[in-house]
């Protein structure tokens, strides 16, 4: 890159532009050929996880509810009277998150917070009529989401997708902010 | 819900507490059945995504890179003098959220950018030397991230996975924000 040491007075350098700028050293081309960004995991999934979303929106048009909002107001369904924490372990998102979007939920009127009354620093919260409804009315637009998704793969395939997905969540919950608990078997 | 009407006044009613929150109708609950939580693809997916983020930010402390600017970084390794679109396209995020992750890392000082010199209305990039260097350095942390998400699976399960992974991609990015174009051919 500079001029070697010792060779006297430095030729003066045109700086090169961005465009026309070079390889990197080859040594670090052969690391990174070694693991290309379509053989990472981390980031394949994160491409799935955004294309869900921009189907996911695409089908819930009008609805103004996003996927993690949709769990939310699934898991409400099926634990009425819940706190804030167990929401957190069966969503998968820190408690902090979970008051954000029971917030934003409740100003929308589809859900119902208060203090509990066998433990007052926990916040519990219900589905609104409203919100049961919202719920329901959803529901066809998500589903398909969830099948459009997955179109493409054989019902085999799928099985076995779906399969993998839940296997590899239970054996890394333990770096996850919160854990998968009962997901899987309650909620 | 409310009392039915036209039977005179209702009666005075004490509000429910959240706590005490009946079970949803039976039909709402059957629906939900129908397609629980850990049955939807995209449920699980972000939460392998979240894992995804605290593995390699647990391989990876100390660097201060996030999986999205690392993946922008590979990208420049093998495209060096890379345009803000291409990048997009490699990296499946939009052409802000680029030139957000962009000016960070060109703020880090990692790469280097500019107009370009056939279109002024592109921006194009490149690694700098000490881009290169972390490029280097961060390599074994965020290949045992990788490495760590997939271990509990045999090599035919992770190769089905990937494979999985990468066709879905491919089968649905015509939603996404951005195509996954060559990222698996070329960057």
């Amino acid at each position: 890159m500079s001029s070697k040491p010792g060779q006297g007075k430095p030729e003066p350098k045109t700086p090169q532009p961005v465009s026309a700028a070079a390889a990197p050293p080859p040594e670090l081309l052969e690391l990174v050929e070694q693991l290309p960004l379509w053989r990472r995991p981390g980031y394949l999934i994160r491409r799935l996880h955004q294309l869900h979303y921009a189907i996911f929106f695409e089908e819930c048009t009008g609805f103004d509810i996003t996927p993690v909002q949709y769990g939310l107001l699934t898991i409400l369904s099926t634990n009425p009277g819940c706190d804030q924490i167990t929401i957190a372990s069966h969503l998968g998102i820190d408690r902090t998150n979970v008051a954000d979007v029971l917030a934003r939920l409740s100003h929308a009127g589809l859900v119902k917070r208060e203090r509990s009354q066998t433990d007052r620093r926990a916040m519990v919260a219900c589905l609104t009529p409203e919100g049961e409804e919202v719920l329901r009315r959803m529901h066809p637009a998500m589903a398909r989401a969830q099948e459009r998704l997955l179109e493409t793969l054989t019902p085999e395939r799928r099985e076995l997708f779906l399969e993998t997905l839940v296997g590899l969540i239970d054996a890394n919950n333990k770096y996850g902010r919160a854990a998968l608990s009962s997901a899987h078997t309650g909620a």
